[in-house]
């Protein structure tokens, strides 16, 4: 593992984090003994635990339920215990809920404490850990609560994932995916190429129809995508809102669902095609191609293909609480070409009725 | 109030806030109404409500109380409540407990909000408020868990400060007095004078002994010894660390004995400077010099008057449960001459000791 990732140390900046391609068996002889401690739930200690021996390990619930009040206090009252002070560094090994909670925690224990994040799925590595979010979920509402605040190294290890699952990987192919149609046509092709040859691939199936360097370079492609979003607008302010594509829709499919984050973003963004074909802002070709896409790396591209069967004024509902107060417009993030995404500002009951009568 | 308040809307530039003089009946036609929420406890909302009756109100609990994860997570749910988004202002009204909590607070609901901070004790004012710690206690320890956020403004109302009890005033003024040891001989040759004029009024008693103006001074040249100093480090890595001049041995006492925080730091001052003079660090008439500022301004100089009849042994408990883990050794601020302050690398062994058998 560590022979093969050789010479991808390569280093690119981003607002505050390093990222660093490396194998995750290397990175014991790097951090600071007695002194950090890995925070991972219960399935990524058992695959990669063996890595970290040598270091404290805080469990933590898998997924959302992770980032919850009273798992936070779990997880100060585990740094109290092992009497982890200022010099500490708090080491996120997972995906995205483990860094949420991980970040948030780093951000506040004592004031602010080192913080270091290893992520070990397809969400995490090209979304999650990258942008300096972090978050807890409080009252119903996804991180309601939470800070800004940068790890200082991402390290990525590429053969982490092969250890996912169909559905964990198909649904970090949906922010890659998303991270193409921001960025245009030369990385929404090479996802087009690697779809090609996946399917040619007997038995046709992901992620281990991707090889090694393609999987590299597709990571890598989509990184850069959000990174240099991030760091021309890193508090969210204009452009990074962009990255909501597919998320209005995506978050009520999730919230109502409880469909994988990625699996509800690849319906939300089928949703927001279809708005812009519908309003001629989109040419028809061009939604197909995005749902073709989606398609061929297994992801859902209707409400049905979910398992969803309940009505569709749930999730119109949804959409309104989760813009909870202000007028009555929200920023709707509207795809046009494969390249050109625009934020516009939609009165909701058009978006609400949108997806409770033209919405299949 | 606001006349006599007229003229002292000078700005002092600090890193990331402005402080402000003026009147707190003058703040509800410069804070956005529908989404500013005044925090306040129920004693300084009885006093200052009326100057806030059109904006919704949070109220917390009064002193350390009200810096616990249980009423953090009140607070947040209160937000909730109000429906409060990013566009909010968070006004902090009172004492340090209440910003440190509505610090937290505004610093990560949702990933951030705008934070005001009106203190209304001399403590708050003068050191609290200033330097941007924010914080809640975890676990028996205080500010475990906390921030760096900088309020965007601090609004000080000098006639607040006439409206304390003696008790909150002088807990205040060991605060004061321990800026003016850091300072040097013009504002401690200043706090002498105003304990003089305190001492011919009749009968002498404060705040009602200090007039206006002095007040004023008193207060700004305070926070411009904080604020330098926080200036030139405001993570405390280094220089900053002189501001703990009385506080190893006074959270100590102030953790034993259930004492004000200011009146803890008194104790723990003179206890500092019995330490430098026993160790020929500075000469007992500076010594005595220091005790009778504090003592004219109604502090207390020992244990006794602090009405703690315990043991020794208890406090030397607390130092060394206070410093947790890492080596033997800890910094410890040693007073030298009054304008000269020094941190100094001391076995711990030396410091219990000295409070078990050289403290009276």
């Amino acid at each position: 593992m560590q022979k093969e990732n050789a010479g991808l140390n390569e280093v690119q900046r981003n607002p505050g984090s390093e990222i660093e391609f490396c194998s995750l068996a290397s990175l014991k002889d790097r951090l600071p003994r007695q002194t950090t401690a890995v925070i991972a739930d219960r399935r990524v200690h058992a695959l990669y635990g063996k890595f970290f021996e040598e270091f404290p390990l805080i469990q933590v619930p898998a997924g959302e339920p992770a980032k919850s009040y009273s798992e936070l206090l779990n997880l100060y009252k585990a740094l109290a215990e092992m009497e982890a002070d200022r010099s500490w560094t708090l080491l996120a090994l997972g995906g995205g809920s483990t860094s949420d909670l991980a970040g948030f925690a780093a951000h506040t224990w004592m004031r602010g404490v080192r913080l270091l994040v290893a992520p070990t799925t397809l969400l995490a590595m090209t979304d999650a850990s990258l942008g300096g979010k972090n978050g807890i979920d409080l009252e119903g509402y996804k991180n309601l609560v939470g800070s800004f605040h940068f790890p200082e190294i991402i390290y990525c290890d590429i053969d982490t994932l092969y250890s996912l699952d169909a559905g964990q990987f198909s649904s970090g192919m949906a922010e890659v995916i998303k991270h193409a149609v921001l960025q245009g046509e030369s990385t929404f092709a090479f996802l087009e190429s690697l779809a090609e040859k996946g399917r040619e691939s007997s038995p046709a199936n992901f992620p281990a129809g991707i090889d090694r360097a393609d999987m590299l370079r597709m990571v890598r492609e989509s990184q850069a995508v959000k990174l240099n979003i991030v760091a021309r607008d890193p508090k969210e302010q204009n452009e990074r809102r962009l990255l909501n594509l597919g998320h209005t829709f995506g978050h009520a499919i999730e919230k109502v669902t409880g469909a994988l984050h990625g699996h509800s973003v690849a319906v939300g963004m089928v949703i927001a095609c279809d708005y812009a074909v519908k309003n001629a802002l989109m040419d028809a070709n061009t939604a197909d191609r995005i749902k073709q896409l989606l398609a061929a790396f297994d992801l859902p591209t209707n409400l049905e293909a979910l398992g969803y069967r309940g009505g569709r004024k749930a999730l119109s509902d949804a959409i309104r609480l989760d813009k909870k107060r202000g007028g009555p417009r929200m920023n709707f993030v509207v795809p046009r070409k494969i390249g050109l995404v625009e934020i516009h500002s939609v009165d909701i009951e058009i978006l609400t009725n949108f997806i409770e009568k033209e919405v299949s």
